[in-house]
């Protein structure tokens, strides 16, 4: 029997989401794109809408973060960075965002003044505006603290888009970084562990990483690893690209503190959100220059070739002494709210 | 002294928020605008950026509004066409918006499914698609039922936005309906007032209204007038563009139901919020085929011309027997959360 309403899994990211939102958002809807743009069925990081020799994409996240200001950054950082991230795994240059905040009544001013610095900050680094926005008060028993959300939008060359769905039989699967490291420094610092960190969000914008990996020319699929981590991003790039994948486990770069909260926790890295990585697959034949091209970037230094794209519907992971087992996408994000 | 915590009236749309705005969002951001477009300093109803022969139109709004469901409305359709219209108001088509929701845990899908149909009935009938979104579940004492933020996007000939600052002296101001319905009857329900009435919001999406005024070729400037009602649109106008504004009181077409409710509250109807009115500019010549034209269209039947653009800095009100006040901007909205 469904369960008739909504439960902190429907926002998480994971299977229970993907029902919810086929079931009651994308059925309820008619028209879900423009002028044979990237729709809202697609599912991607974002839509487009051609407009004479370019595409516009267009993307929106809402950020729900607790706490709002945690090692590595704050919502404001990750509001711009997030929606900026998503606008350049379309392949799309990002050039503005829009920042719609709901602000809880009593809410410091100081505070909010910290998370525009940081937001502008980010937005700095990626040469993008703020250039519209809204700000609306609720009462201090109607929200909590803050909510932003911010809507990117950049321009691609019209055809040139990269879709979460473009992975082809003999293509590389690069990671441009280290896995699960804003998921398990939020959990870590949320919980309070006792024990000494220098764990941190990895939340950065990555347009300019990502724009001298596409420049190689062999990019063929990119997503944004945030809510459900590697497993979700990788499960729906092969079972769009209608593939299989098989990753090497021990190739994947984890930073040790992340394994130590990971197994404290008995919460899977792969599953928890990265802010500031992006999972590629790349041609054969250009895997490694583009890996090089990722590596002079200051936010793709970690970056590796973890797997291989094959026939098959399956993620598989192969584990140094040979084993292997299926990488499953999550059913719900084992952290909410963490992004 | 400066109250140094967010209070309701910052998120009111009046002269507090205005202040907010100014010292704690505008002045913590460099760059606000993109490739020479409007921008967020212009606090227009939208931003541009231009793009070879287009200039691409982009707005955002947060909808927070309590009851999620009303008399001539609920919260999917103020959504989409408080942001169509936020579009069509800068004199651009719209083509499509993003959804992003932050739900309350417990919130009942069947309601929620209710929004959306309502959502994308109003998109249908501006054919506009619903292209991108996000969906985040809050715990549920962390959210009050349903926020929906939505971002329009539309598409406007280069150059040819219409600001909220382009009145000449010698044009004449056009309201596209009766003021005051929206807010008035949000109250009304809300307070649960024991008449009878009919009352509802006038919450509807204008952009073939406003295309019909545009095609006369002598609109000059436009404002959706939400949050802070006609006196704020009207201030805001006058003095983005450096002019004073008569405005006739008995030319101001406003429903007897209305004027009773707000003679009982107390509460000035022209300072509360419209969902589906525009006030405009046009050169006088072209003032009576415009107000024709937008009589034409269904939501246009009550249009009028309420006043004039004169040299000066005020906003004036001429009442029948010959009085004369100041129309002052509301310091915040007397009614809060009503879009």
């Amino acid at each position: 029997m469904k369960n008739n309403k909504i439960g902190m899994s429907h926002g998480a990211g994971g299977e229970v989401m993907g029902n919810l939102i086929s079931e009651t958002i994308l059925a309820n809807l008619s028209k879900k794109s423009v002028n044979g743009g990237i729709g809202l069925d697609a599912l991607d990081d974002g839509a487009t809408i051609p407009l004479e020799n370019h595409e516009i994409v267009v993307t929106t996240d809402g950020h729900t973060i607790n706490p709002l200001f945690f090692p590595g950054g704050d919502i404001g950082r990750i509001s711009a960075a997030g929606t900026i991230n998503d606008v350049a795994v379309m392949g799309a240059k990002p050039l503005a965002i829009t920042n719609a905040m709901i602000i809880k009544e009593g809410f410091p001013i100081e505070d909010l003044s910290k998370i525009i610095k940081s937001m502008d900050e980010t937005c700095k680094e990626a040469d993008v505006g703020v250039i519209t926005g809204d700000t609306k008060v609720m009462e201090q028993d109607k929200i909590d603290e803050l909510v932003i959300v911010t809507t990117g939008i950049g321009i691609v060359e019209k055809g040139k888009a990269i879709r979460d769905s473009g992975l082809e039989v003999g293509d590389k699967i690069i990671t441009t970084g280290s896995i699960g490291d804003h998921g398990m420094s939020l959990l870590s610092f949320r919980e309070g562990f006792g024990f000494e960190t220098d764990l941190k969000s990895d939340v950065a914008p990555v347009w300019g990483m990502v724009e001298k990996a596409i420049e190689i020319g062999g990019v063929t699929a990119m997503k944004d690893p945030t809510r459900g981590g590697l497993s979700n991003a990788i499960n729906e790039m092969a079972s769009k690209s209608g593939v299989g994948i098989i990753i090497q486990d021990e190739a994947i770069p984890i930073k040790q503190q992340v394994k130590a909260v990971s197994d404290m926790l008995g919460i899977d890295p792969y599953e928890v959100a990265n802010e500031g990585k992006v999972i590629m697959g790349v041609k054969a034949d250009l895997a490694d220059e583009t890996l090089n091209a990722i590596k002079k970037d200051k936010y793709g230094k970690e970056a590796s070739i973890i797997g291989e794209v094959v026939e098959g519907k399956r993620v598989l992971i192969e584990t140094p002494v040979g084993g292997q087992r299926i990488l499953e996408a999550p059913i719900a994000d084992p952290v909410p709210r963490v992004c």
